[in-house]
């Protein structure tokens, strides 16, 4: 094991607790998953099913019915905004690989590669829409308009990272409305909807939306890092996508910023023109990890799992609110 | 002009009746629209003005709009549909281009040659979620269920229009129920929200969702005999698309049931396998015409724009519903 793919710090936090806790919540939410993929037209469910049934960690989800027990309890009307938070991911999952040219998703063969494009593009907008009648059906227009602003935030953030692919000068500030648009506002709006369909009081639903703001940019920013630092048998994706689609991202633009004037040749060429080779990405690694730009990558990323958790202090200590602890920490330190 | 461009019968009916009646309401609803469209990230106003402001008819809009009025009034929840149905519109059609790999919208170049197919399919689920943003804003769930199924079904229609193509033996039957799924729900749909934020009791509402189905499967079939006679000047398209995406539309389906086995060959290779020239198209045309399939598409659709005008037949005989008559005529009688 090279520095590279060393691990940065001993893994801390898990997500094992909450799985355990929200089983039969989930059991309920995955039963809806299945029934509502259903169509008269067989290539829907199948290739929404490979993706879906690859598994993933159902953290969207999953952060809807805990936020609902912390704050109340489940009903069926928090199953089916779970179920239709979960459609949502899976339509921009669907839809990013195919603008991405993403070859591996959750370990599988990326949909687009086995039913086309076309088909992927299509059964995401069918999931899109599928997640709205679930909704509906909740007869909460609250929820719907959460989710429904979320819905337009997270295709803003994706265009926005789209035009500043290739753009070595990106700030900070920029690259962090990014992933707040295009991965945190679904966390953000998955705990919030929760917490609403439980009936919590204002207070309760604006921390449980806190957690999940912050908890969804912990989770980029590890991501991030990871895509410098894991393998493919643990990420489910190759490691180093970001990086041969010269996607902007923190550790990258940490490293940009860290290292000299002799580098700013390769990155112009790597990054800003996409001329590249599999060596290259080996040395952007070393630079990433030799400058501190990893680390800093994932101590920004602990800074924010700790907003995170703090935002859940005026709850009660019950296992509901330390499982949302764990996850927490877990965003942070998921195995290399 | 020869034979297979020649004007099939003489044009009857107008949309220009309903554009002057609804110009009012149609001038909130494009306020609406532009407002809707801004972004703090500038390639998405551009990107969909590029094509909203080409124009194109807004029939689906105007339709939410005339089947108010018809039952009743407009007021702003009712702008406010008919705004979030134009962007459903907008967004199937940027995801189509994309998907079919277009090179014309109403006459202009397509969003996706200029900004590329990842554009053009994100900026469409910034539409669509845009437009659910706008139905919670009604805050009438009915509509909202109404126009979340019709997005399904388009979705499904189009998956199953994917999974046919090239199928030299799809019957007339799946054919119908993909351009009732990809088009007339959405027609269908619009009418009914409209009747529905109208307040309209449950028979009228029936009547207006009847008019808007069968209103758009007459609109389907003219367009589908427009790709065999029109030119592009008139369609905003280039003639022939659908031919040379092998794309089994009933005009073609007919003629090949019709023509001998001298063509089989032709049919087979030229859709089947895709393998054509320039001249094929020429070829399928002078069939299309010559055997009749043409004006048999036409004819059929022409039962529909009927079974619109019918549908109309309990209310008053007023301007809006006579300007929606002459709207069903004006479906299936459009310039070559």
């Amino acid at each position: 094991m090279d520095v590279a793919t060393a691990p940065i710090k001993a893994p801390k936090g898990s997500v094992d607790a909450l799985v355990r806790l929200a089983a039969a919540d989930m059991g309920g939410v995955d039963a809806l998953i299945t029934a509502r993929l259903d169509s008269p037209v067989p290539v829907i469910p199948a290739l929404a099913e490979h993706l879906i049934a690859a598994g993933g960690k159902r953290l969207r989800p999953l952060l809807t019915v805990a936020a609902a027990r912390l704050a109340g309890g489940t009903d069926d009307a928090c199953l089916k905004l779970a179920a239709a938070v979960e459609f949502i991911h899976t339509a921009t999952l669907l839809h990013d690989d195919v603008v991405d040219g993403s070859q591996l998703r959750r370990g599988k063969v990326a949909a687009h590669l086995i039913w086309g494009g076309a088909s992927s593009v299509l059964v995401g907008d069918f999931l899109f829409a599928r997640s709205f009648e679930l909704m509906v059906e909740t007869g909460s227009l609250r929820s719907l308009a959460i989710l429904a602003k979320a819905s337009s935030v997270i295709a803003e953030g994706e265009v926005l990272q789209l035009t500043r692919a290739h753009d070595l000068n990106l700030d900070q500030h920029t690259y962090l409305e990014i992933i707040r648009a295009k991965t945190a506002e679904l966390f953000a709006a998955s705990a919030e909807a929760g917490a609403v369909s439980a009936g919590a009081p204002e207070s309760q639903i604006a921390a449980l939306r806190t957690y999940g703001l912050n908890l969804g940019l912990a989770f980029q920013l590890a991501d991030d890092a990871l895509d410098y630092s894991g393998v493919a048998e643990t990420l489910g994706k190759n490691a180093g996508d970001d990086f041969r689609e010269g996607k902007a991202t923190l550790p990258l633009l940490l490293a940009i910023a860290r290292s000299g004037p002799r580098e700013a040749e390769f990155w112009e060429r790597a990054i800003g023109r996409l001329d590249q080779t599999e060596a290259d990405f080996r040395r952007a690694r070393e630079i990433i990890v030799g400058t501190g730009a990893l680390q800093a990558t994932l101590d920004l990323g602990s800074d924010y799992a700790e907003t995170a958790k703090a935002a859940l202090a005026g709850f009660p200590d019950n296992e509901w609110r330390r499982s949302l602890e764990a996850l927490a920490d877990f965003s942070v330190s998921r195995p290399a």
